[in-house]
């Protein structure tokens, strides 16, 4: 939620004639994007304002990723799903500088993020989710996960390793390494690609990254993590993300209507049912590890927000007991 | 920098079936305003899509003051000047309420701040504040500013009595002691308003609260410091805030360009011009006293920037030494 790197004026105005998209007529930094910092950009061309998003890549985004992720978002904005369009400068490349970082311009997409996820929102999100899964099949390069079951042992490992992790959170590592052998031991195997689908995933489809307008999804933004990996983690993501209410409880109508989203454009096989409890527990794990770690690793003053791990524990813990006394579908 | 509260889409959606500004369209947090939450609005009517800003109203903002400011941006707007126009609901109220905070809408402004400032930006800034000050003549209520001269020793003791101040800036306080003393027995005494002209004045007009487009400014923000006082202390304030360059420098050309741009529209008295030394040091003074008192009060942790205060001892160390040699003209 910041502005990380400023823009010069005489910077700005010379990145811009890169592109056909106009003279400059506004330019306000957007409080929004936990890792980069973002700018509302506003051009006039013959008479039509035309809005966009300006993205400065910041620490955590490779720069030799940064390809991939707008090759994705250009092959799904132009397969039908409402996300950032990258646009090209005038020599056909997206991906440039600026301010002494990479830097493209998307599109702005309209809508509002819900700050109060409602079960209205959880079918057309599903729905969404589903669309944009469908469209990534013909997307063909790939991107692993980097934050998927591999990296969870090493980043319980680092957290426990911290200073003060069994102080702030006593017992909390060795509950998650209980947990993650469970998990682990009940994740479907990435060598037989028959058994649940593969494709490129969002990873990180989180209230704040899709809005919308009048009941319907009119943006998903934030492909910085988006990777190719099962399709139903992903939609484990949304579950933990999504249908959960305020008070920490499991919605199980908003599970109902993400799921019924999904399935009305792309029916989860038996098999990814059957995965579901231990995708979900995993996609739970996932963000509480990332949190955990980030928590013991950023100094009390520093500038970001930190999340507090413990949110997703709960989730984990909910999931972890639906595997055991609903092992077979969630 | 920053969005401070969060707004429910259903408050929100609610908050708008005051307002006859057509149907919501997009809804984002904007990274500007140090001490409010503000959010790009955008509305469609009759087909046309129309930008606001929408901002709630956090600490430090007096609640009671609101109307004065709303009543000021108001006047000022339909008095030719390039600032946000409050925009009333179907009541006639333009001071509202959302998410628990006082709210108000206003127009959305073209243009780009200067992150680096260039002589270029000093005229045209110097006219629009000279415009800014004849347009607030008729603006016939007044707001005592209470960070002028009275509040100036008070903030000093406090900051004095910090635990710290001391050890982290040895000597400044006796400094600003004998620095304070000097302005006041130089300042302008209001008790004879003929001497100097009085009026609305921005006072806080730094670059990132000008909007420029094709040179000229196109929108000026961020009036929550407005008040009633010398006319030529706004002017004082602009050269502290405009004219020195990033190396610490003091640029006269930027200060040449600044006052022929106001004095193309409001020439200054020769007494405003006599008292312009003191007035530069006592706004210089004015923002080393409130950023050294934020400083020693913030804790290391909190979650907002400090700034410097030693960027305004040293601008106030310059004009003091323009007292000595050269006390009759700036």
């Amino acid at each position: 939620m910041a502005v990380y790197t400023e823009v010069g004026d005489e910077e700005l105005s010379s990145f811009l004639t890169d592109y056909d998209i106009g003279h400059l007529v506004a330019f306000r930094g957007i409080a929004e994007g936990v890792e980069n910092s973002n700018f509302l950009l506003r051009t006039e061309k013959d008479g039509v304002a035309r809005d966009f998003i300006l993205t400065l890549y910041e620490r955590r985004v490779n720069p030799a990723e940064l390809p991939w992720f707008l090759g994705l978002m250009e092959h799904l904005a132009t397969h039908g799903v409402s996300c950032p369009l990258p646009v090209a400068g005038r020599d056909g490349n997206a991906l440039r500088e600026l301010a002494g970082r990479p830097a493209a311009i998307t599109t702005f997409l309209p809508g509002v993020w819900p700050r109060h996820v409602q079960v209205e929102h959880c079918g057309p999100l599903g729905e969404a989710l589903a669309r944009l899964h469908e469209a990534g099949t013909t997307y063909a390069p790939t991107r692993a996960n980097g934050l998927g079951p591999t990296a969870w042992q090493p980043l319980l490992d680092k957290a426990a390793a911290s200073q003060g992790t069994e102080e702030t959170f006593p017992g909390l590592t060795a509950e998650l390494r209980l947990a993650l052998k469970r998990i682990l031991s009940a994740w479907p195997p990435s060598s037989d690609p028959a058994v649940l689908p593969r494709g490129q995933i969002h990873a990180d489809l989180f209230p704040d990254n899709a809005f919308f307008l009048d009941g319907r999804v009119s943006g998903i933004i934030d492909f910085y993590f988006a990777c190719t990996d099962l399709l139903a983690y992903d939609v484990a993501i949304c579950l933990n993300a999504w249908c959960f209410d305020e008070t920490g409880h499991f919605d199980t109508a908003r599970r109902d209507a993400l799921l019924a989203g999904y399935e009305s454009v792309r029916p989860l096989t038996s098999a990814e049912h059957d995965a579901l409890p231990a995708l979900c527990a995993g996609g739970a794990l996932r963000f509480a590890l990332t949190r955990l770690y980030d928590w013991v690793n950023t100094p009390a003053g520093a500038l970001v927000t930190r999340k507090d791990p413990m949110d997703y524990v709960k989730k984990l813990r909910v999931f972890l007991s639906d595997m055991s006394v609903n092992p077979v579908h969630v």
